[in-house]
């Protein structure tokens, strides 16, 4: 297994999600992942996000993590430009009740994947618990924090 | 009013989509509108359609149509590029008979909008009829047809 | 291109849907498009609302955003009796989430399209977007306009 | 009670509706009640489609049943020209089950309401019923076709 | 037409629908229409709704309005006992924001109709309206009350 | 453990849905349940649906299984009069794809439950296995039928 | 009939959902019937939950009530364990309303039913109640105190 | 990175699910993917299933995938036993239109994540996909596979 510790970017659609997401911050510290948040919309900053997905294996993130509301494109437009994982979070953040982000994300066509979570608080955590799961593969460290955190009834 | 033809780009989230939009380019044929139709998926071809769309303006165009089914991304990606209007068609080619489409390009967030029509072939038909009434506005050709269309019932 | 000043008529459902259109209004303005708002129900007031649509070209309007909630059908109305274009913004104001509002702009026949925005404020904003987005067609101080906003990240 | 023959209108937003349409006029002529059917969309024709309702009282209708599928807005149409009672026939006729019209026809604003029945063949045979049941109120020849109706199971 | 003031059964679900029903009463005594409110639950005093509703004929009463949420039993229920015309009020009181309750009362089988209005305080306001175009057939007072109703813009 | 043998009543809304329910007579036989079914609509017929239900008990039903479609009330009608357990199985026999008949059936009001299985036919055998499972709380040979079928995967 | 006293456990997913369950507890009192309530998710304690299920009959249980909210296992993890009947109780506590919890409680597979009633508080009195009719085929005390509470309108 | 060829688990809740899983199978074949496919339902072969789960990273598995229609619980119990990512396939097998497997798969609360892709064959495929963009994470040979993929369009 390797030594080297891993890390993860944080994409936000918008300012106003980094509430919805402070569940995945906290958890993935608590797994010991380091990341970066950034907020970049797919659709105000296409060519940012865009830049920062292409060459987020080079500057050595190992998987990203994109959430989103309403038409939730981040997600997608980050897989479109990856080989590396990316875990969408549908959030709820209108009339549609986070439906219209659930289904944005989800509904990818094939071959172009998004590792999709459940709407909201619940999916912002269990985004960095599934970021850790896919990291233990290759890293002790994380996987034995996964194995007391499940011992522990999936809490910390 | 102008006297330059105005044409439009028809993008397609695939190759299948095209028998689904065959009303679209009939429609635009008899409202005598030029136009291209490229199959270029947000997510297969991302940088490609990225080009496109922001050379759509220089190439010409005045007006992009897209259309996608499933996590309908197109549509929206186009809005993110460009200041032209952009008309989104959701296509039903899912399980989830596509309000996966419809909510994925009619819930863009403030700032970009897609403008969007019905699902699967009525849509289509209005992509065109709606490309009509705007080029119409700086076209009095088109503006012509559109009046006699309106009159015959909202049919050729 | 045209140096008139296009002009845009806003038709209401309701007195109470002014709040929910205020971003359409304050954008519009941004964008320096004059316009006019009327309420002007499909159901309670037909006759002076389809006066009012059939005379807008006329009138010297050349493009009407119709806001509506529930049986939202005042921007089919509109479309029926124009040949300008009509953009339509579903209004979240039922025990069906907006839901019913946006089928019932979105989903119209063959032949008679509105062009349909997101539920409720992100939507009236982007039907003041999307006004700018077609009105720069043939207007170059809003093209300029359009093209800060967009370079700005979609924002003022 | 009258001895005069009540008369209804039936409306279609399409010729196409004939079809699911059907069960209502062999409903109707079972209960003795005189009907005339015509095509005539909201949309497509409305001015003809007003003049209609607006003269309808004058020319001897006492009701009228309107049928449409999507975006069914003749029925509301209807409303909000007479102050006969309008029966509303949600059909299934796009991708989205008839849900859209469904919601387009019964989610009426306060003050103009449409009788609304079920999605489908179900609903125009009870469009049917439910014009008898009106009209019975007034008219001794209705009221006991509907009572045998009811005592047969509410079958023929 | 006849001179005998018409009169009206309002049978709720239960008592705490009263306040969502306030619309309804108003106006019905406004447009002059007597009226009898009271709580008769589908399901829990199933045998005293059943007898109020096969006597409501005969008790004077020319049509029952019945409002109920959840699995909102109760129009059709009283539907399936009587030949009055029946209109149903969807409450909007559960976690399903009154969906259950629209396709609980719109969906009803072929025979045995409920004129179902919209879900909520709009749909109190319309069954009363409904009520009054149904009555206003055979009562020339109330035809007066509702033709001035209109042309106030469907608003007393 | 009583050895008296029991017997289900299986309520059906119409003949139509004998081929939906055929799996559960298969089921209820196989578990060695008596059982008499019963074409008896809430709505078409409803003095004889709810006598029989009055005298469900008093005639040695223990349990009662209803079957119906789109506004499913049968199930929720035999509730209201018995205080026997009520099994219901939402049928897809509509545009709605059973949606209506399971929100009809499952959104009882507290006081009055029906045990709510899955749409269609996996419902139909379930009503079975869930009729097997409660009258073997007092019969040991139906018991060792479901403990065999239980090791079987659910299966006979 | 027997004339042990019958005893039912209550299975939470989360500590959080005693407050939704509180009328289930009240109830099951009111109808004499003993229970244990034990917090053990399907996700969390998954061995812990499967052992007290497996174990429920030899301990004495006759029936399960499960109540879970968003993807609510808990019921169908309870049914597959046991051939006691299993009653789910769906828990509204997420952006999709408790749809989330219906869907993945009533849409068991042929052969594993779990008895699905509404969603949230009606549904928590109404497991209850089920309890109480599963449970007075073989206990006279609880068949009389249910008895009355049907007379009395089914409520205490 | 390491040399060791990971192998993934395909686990289905019903033998009718292969057909829907075929595409899984072919990507991961082409992405040089040792699977193992087993049959094996989380309600009625709920030891066996759990049995396999715990000792899947024991035998060598690095990943599992779970494809279920209805209350598609499979992928979640998955979840529940192992610290393995879980990668989860929404099958289209009800009257809901796999709607009811999507929520019962991507809801999963907190602690406790499913990695959801599309409803049916699009998501077969992308399951695989994902599966070669994590384990790609630690191996050269896969990573090599999907960067040819990606440039070929996300395309074999």
């Amino acid at each position: 297994m390797s030594t080297t510790k891993p890390k993860v970017a944080i994409l936000l659609g918008s300012k106003s999600d980094e509430v919805a997401m402070a569940g995945c911050c906290q958890y993935l510290s608590k797994f010991g992942i380091a990341y970066d948040m950034k907020v970049s919309s797919a659709h105000r900053q296409p060519d940012e996000t865009t830049d920062f997905v292409k060459n987020a294996e080079k500057n050595g993130y190992s998987l990203i993590i994109a959430a989103a509301g309403m038409a939730a494109h981040l997600p997608g437009v980050c897989a479109s430009h990856t080989t590396l994982p990316v875990i969408g979070v549908p959030l709820d953040g209108s009339a549609l009740s986070g439906l219209d982000a659930l289904y944005s994300i989800v509904q990818m066509p094939a071959g172009v994947p998004v590792a999709t979570v459940a709407v909201g608080a619940a999916g912002a955590m269990n985004a960095a618990v599934l970021a850790a799961e896919i990291l233990a593969l290759g890293n002790a460290a994380i996987k034995q924090k996964l194995v007391s955190f499940k011992k522990n009834g999936a809490r910390f």
